[in-house]
């Protein structure tokens, strides 16, 4: 099977998406580290990567309907693409509400949460070129799902800490919010690779 | 391509779905605008329409069975009756919530968010009859989505004035229940759209 | 049209899946039924069972890769296989809050939740062998979309009664946490029977 200079151009913008991932997972690195009061430029550039995330998405889109492609049913590249951003767009609103919600200290375990999207976007970021030889990616599914795993389990004992630790509740109950959307974020990562698996499975 | 009467009964059904989301959508209008004692009956006449839209969903569903439909994927009429009915549910959930937990007086925007979901279900019936030429329909998924991220700029600052106004915390807690519901049938809108938009890649 | 032993395999580990999910139920009755400080053990044993169901929804993800079933779409099996695995993860979750956050009696119809799980996961259970005949399941779909109707009823009125009850808003989030996981398992039931009522959409 010949793969056409069409077929690279997904592969190029799938990569592209998936790099945009690892830029706003840095971002919540930085965010998170940062003191409250510095957290808004931060969340400014985030809004910038996922707006620069949705021009990406709107180009495979857009390619999608002009194209054929091998060897992937195009609805397949249309799934991949919006579940690539989804993660963004979590990662864009844990930013504006940790921003918009005057999120004091975070807990302790948030860095750690943080550092596992972090290797979920390098993880999915070096696979998608991987994508020309779907049923070779077994490792990378398989290890987003371990990130996954571990980030459920961070994100429990997270929540765990801040409930019984004293804060006042509309802390908790605010704190929680972007938390949640960390996790969700982790989540979305773990779609991503099913996607690529149900891919996989087809060709197989 | 010729549309044969039973293609015809898909089209009239799935208006009709979109219809009873117009109703939904200006019940809410009406019940935000209540005094807390007034919305009692108000919930009472949505879960009518929801029973009413759940009939419709159950004709589809059952009609698919035993049609053969130009020119669709018969599974993707499924899918968009099933994301229609989502939206009547998230709709009816929140009106049953804001009676339930006894709802005061909803912060201010909350008219702005259900204005919003008023003109997302105008859009989407004016949408449905032209599912006979959906490759067309660029103009309605657009604008759903924009509609969307309208709304998820509203839910956002709506929350954070929530949290931020010295509202008690059980009662920030269950306004936030039912402001959920509004902003998950907002997203519910755009899965209508994201339906439309994947049969339209199909065709084109 | 004649099943394959390897046909037969599949029935038999969706079967498998689905009777852990009859384990998991009962599992959470003697958890709600048990004093807060009894429930780590069977949290534990709710932990095993999910590792278990873990085990088998592999097991058919990689039977997958080198089967050609008889009558269904491969995907198919595995979009089902992963809608089971989702009900065990609700469950699991809910065991594991419930101790972690040190949960104390439970409010009154949590019970009543958890017997309706009971019953769901008993129906499904019950209905995978008949896989074989899929469209002669509707039974099983009509059923289990009225028993998440009557668990979403219950779950809204355990909320009213927690919201109204006088318990001081860090309890009301940390039990609501638990019984939204209770209330997602529902909802992962109807899934499974959304599944299966799309296989026999395309059956018949």
């Amino acid at each position: 099977m010949r793969l056409t200079p069409r077929d690279n151009r997904f592969f190029e913008l799938l990569t592209q998406a998936a790099t945009n991932l690892v830029t706003g997972a840095k971002l919540l690195s930085e965010l998170v580290a940062a003191p409250p009061g510095e957290r808004g430029p931060i969340a400014a550039r985030m809004h910038e990567i996922e707006n620069a995330g949705d021009d990406v998405t709107h180009e495979i889109m857009l390619t999608l309907n002009t194209s054929f492609i091998t060897p992937f049913d195009r609805q397949d590249i249309g799934i991949l693409a919006a579940r690539l951003d989804d993660v963004l767009d979590e990662m864009d609103e844990a930013a504006d509400l940790a921003v918009l919600y005057q999120i004091g200290d975070f807990p302790p375990g948030v860095e750690k949460l943080v550092e596992l999207l972090c290797r979920a976007a390098d993880l999915t970021a070096g696979a998608m070129p991987g994508l020309r030889k779907v049923t070779e990616l077994a490792p990378f599914w398989r290890e987003a799902n371990s990130i996954e795993d571990e980030a459920d389990g961070v994100y429990r004992r997270l929540l765990a800490y801040l409930f019984n630790n004293g804060a006042d509740p509309l802390t908790v109950l605010k704190t929680k919010e972007v938390i949640d959307r960390l996790e969700s974020a982790a989540d979305s990562f773990e779609h991503v690779a099913d996607v690529v698996q149900t891919i996989a499975v087809k060709e197989s």
